[in-house]
C-alpha cells in the first residue's frame, strides 16, 4: 500500500489540447511527488503531442491501475482496446469520443472499485459525442448515470473562490421557475460537505440571493423571503454555518476578500461570470454529490490551438492538486 | 469664458459619506485644474466633515456657478436655502433628504440651461426619501422625470471595462420576460452614443446572451435567436460595431482584454457582478440617454463609516474625471 493518491487522468478527445496538457503537467515533479498519476487514453496521441515538446515522461503501457506504483519517472498509460485512432489535432472524429468514453467509464469504475483515489478529467466534444451517438452530453451526467447519482452539484474552484452552482444547464427562466427550497437545501448540504473537508477551520459559506440587490425585502422579487432565507434558515438549524440571501453583486466580492469560503449560486452564470473573470487559468470545475470525487479542467477541448504546443496546463495542475485535496479526507467525502 | 467645464458635485445626504468624499477629492490638484467644481450641499456640513481631515479647500459661499470661475484654492458651495441642518453622522433624517433633493433639481437645471456643464453626485439614501415622502425611490428616477427622458439606461464603467444595462432594478424574472427587440435596439444605440465620445477609435459592442453558453442555439433558451440576435443584426444595418450575443461568462473577461470596450448586459447583475468584482473603487455610475451628462459614485451614503475619516474618495475621483471626458465633446453627446 501507498499513502500517495492513485489519480486516473482522462485524455479526452485526443484531437483537443489533453494529450499536450497532460504532458506538460506530468513533467512538474511536483505532481509526481504528491500523486501517482495514471493516464486512460493513447499512447500514440501522447507521444503525437508531447514530441512536439521539450521535455516529456517516458509512457509505459500498462493495464491496471496498481501497476503504475512500481514506476519510476515513467508514466503508465492504460489504452484499453482503442490503440489505433485517427490523430487530427483539431478534427472532431466520433470514433475519439467512444474511445473517451470508454477511458471515462473505466476510470469511474476504479474509482469506485477505490483502486484509484480519485479521477481528473480532459476535455471532450459535445458534437463529438452527439454523431457516435453516445446518450450523454457531457462528462456531468455520464457520472451522475454510471455512479447512480441523483444530486450532484457542478462547483467551479479556483483558490479562495468557491462557487457551487444550485442550477446549471438551463435556460435563465428555467432555472428561475426551478428553484425550490428542498433542492436548495441539498445545494448548501452539497457544498458543505465539500467545504468542510478543504476548509476544516472555520467554514463559512454565504448563499447569493436571487434578484438585484438580494429583491430588497420583496421589492425586486420574492424568492429570497419565500424560498432562500427558509432553506438557509433550515441549514443553519442543522448546523451548517451558512448565511444570506446576499446581494449577489457583491457577495463575490466579499467571498475574494475573505468573508466567505465558499459561495452559493442561483444559477449558472452568477458563478461563472465573476469566477472565470477572476480565476484565469486556475480554475477547476468540480462534480459535488458524486460518491466518487472527480475534478476537471474549466475549458473546452479548444481544437484551434491543439497540437500547437501553447495550450496552458494550469487548470489542469490545478484540478490534480484539489483532486488529490479531496483525496486525503476522503473518508469524510464520500 | 473658460474652456474648463464647470461640475456641479451634489453633496448627498449629509449624514453620509459624501461630504467627506467630497473633501477629500477637492484637493487633489489634477481635478481643480481640468475642471471648476462646484458644490450644492452645505457649508457646516462640509466643515464638519473636513476639519477632521488633515487638509481640505476652504469654502466659499455662492449663489451662481458663474461665481466659481473667480474662485482660487476655494470651493464655492451653493446651500440653496438649506443652512441649518441636523449633522448627525449615520442618522437618517428626512430634512437631509428633502436638501439633498433640491441640490440635485438644481444641479439638473443648470446642466439644462448649459451654465454647468455635467452633474456629479454623490449618494442619497433611499429609506429617507420614502420617509420624506419625495416621490422618487433615487438618483434616476428624479432625473429621467425632470428632464423628461423616457429612454435611458443605467451603466457602469470602471477604466476599460464599460457595461450597460439593458434591464436594472426589477426582479430577474420580470427583467427577463420585458426584453424586447425594439428595447435592445434602444439600449445598444444608447451605450453606442456614449462609446463613440470615449474611444472614438474602434469602439465595438459586445451584447451578451441572456442564457448560459448565451443559449447554445436553442438548447437552453430561445431569446438569443428570438431577439437578442435580430437586435444586433439591425444594430449592424444602421452602422453600429456590436457583435454578439456571446456567452456571458466570458464575454467580461474579453471585455477586460480588450476586444470589445463596452458591453450591453441583459440584467442588473449579469452586469454588476464583474464590475464590482473587478472595478474594486474605480467604479462609476454613469445613466446614459439623459440629455445632461450626470455621473455618479458607485457606492450607497455608507453610514457606519460616516464621519470617521476612512471613506475613500476614488469612485467620487473617476466619476468626476469620467464627467469631464464627457463635456469635452458634449455637443456629440447631447
Amino acid at each position: 500500500m501507498t499513502s500517495k493518491p492513485i489519480i486516473a487522468i482522462t485524455m479526452g478527445d485526443i484531437n483537443g489540447i489533453g494529450p499536450e496538457i497532460i504532458g506538460k503537467v506530468l513533467i512538474n515533479k511536483e505532481i509526481n511527488k504528491i500523486c501517482t498519476p495514471i493516464i486512460l487514453g493513447n499512447i500514440q496521441a501522447y507521444l503525437y503531442y508531447c514530441k512536439k515538446l521539450k521535455k516529456y515522461l517516458e509512457p509505459v503501457k500498462i493495464n491496471t491501475p496498481e501497476e503504475a506504483l512500481k514506476l519510476k519517472n515513467k508514466i503508465g498509460i492504460i489504452e484499453l482496446e482503442y490503440t489505433n485512432l485517427n490523430i487530427k489535432p483539431g478534427i472532431i472524429d466520433p470514433q475519439n469520443s467512444i474511445s473517451a468514453t470508454a477511458w471515462i467509464r473505466q476510470a469511474v469504475k476504479w474509482c469506485t472499485q477505490k483502486r484509484c483515489d480519485a479521477m481528473v478529467t480532459c476535455p471532450i466534444t459535445k458534437e463529438g459525442l452527439a454523431r457516435a451517438k453516445i446518450p450523454y452530453d457531457g462528462h456531468t451526467t455520464m457520472l451522475a448515470d454510471w455512479t447512480k447519482t441523483k444530486h450532484y452539484r457542478m462547483s467551479l474552484f479556483a483558490g479562495n473562490m468557491r462557487v457551487v452552482h444550485h442550477t446549471a444547464h438551463k435556460s435563465l427562466l428555467n432555472a428561475i421557475q426551478s428553484i425550490n427550497k428542498k433542492d436548495l437545501i441539498k445545494t448548501i448540504e452539497i457544498g458543505y460537505n465539500a467545504l468542510k473537508i478543504i476548509c476544516p477551520r472555520n467554514p463559512h459559506i454565504g448563499v447569493a440571493g436571487l434578484n438585484p440587490h438580494a429583491g430588497e425585502q420583496g421589492l425586486f422579487g420574492n424568492e429570497e423571503l419565500d424560498i432562500i432565507l427558509p432553506a438557509i434558515n433550515t441549514c443553519k438549524k442543522k448546523g451548517i454555518p451558512c448565511s444570506g440571501p446576499y446581494p449577489p453583486d457583491t457577495i463575490f466580492r466579499r467571498m475574494y476578500h475573505g468573508e466567505f469560503n465558499m459561495v452559493i449560486a442561483m444559477y449558472h452564470d452568477q458563478g461563472h461570470i465573476p469566477m472565470k473573470l477572476i480565476a484565469m487559468d486556475e480554475g477547476v470545475n468540480i462534480t459535488l454529490g458524486l460518491p466518487i470525487i472527480r475534478t476537471s479542467v474549466d475549458h473546452g477541448t479548444a481544437f484551434d490551438i491543439a497540437g500547437k504546443g501553447i495550450a496552458c496546463e494550469q487548470s489542469l495542475y490545478h484540478a490534480i492538486k484539489l483532486a488529490i485535496q479531496f483525496t486525503k479526507k476522503k473518508d469524510r467525502f464520500v
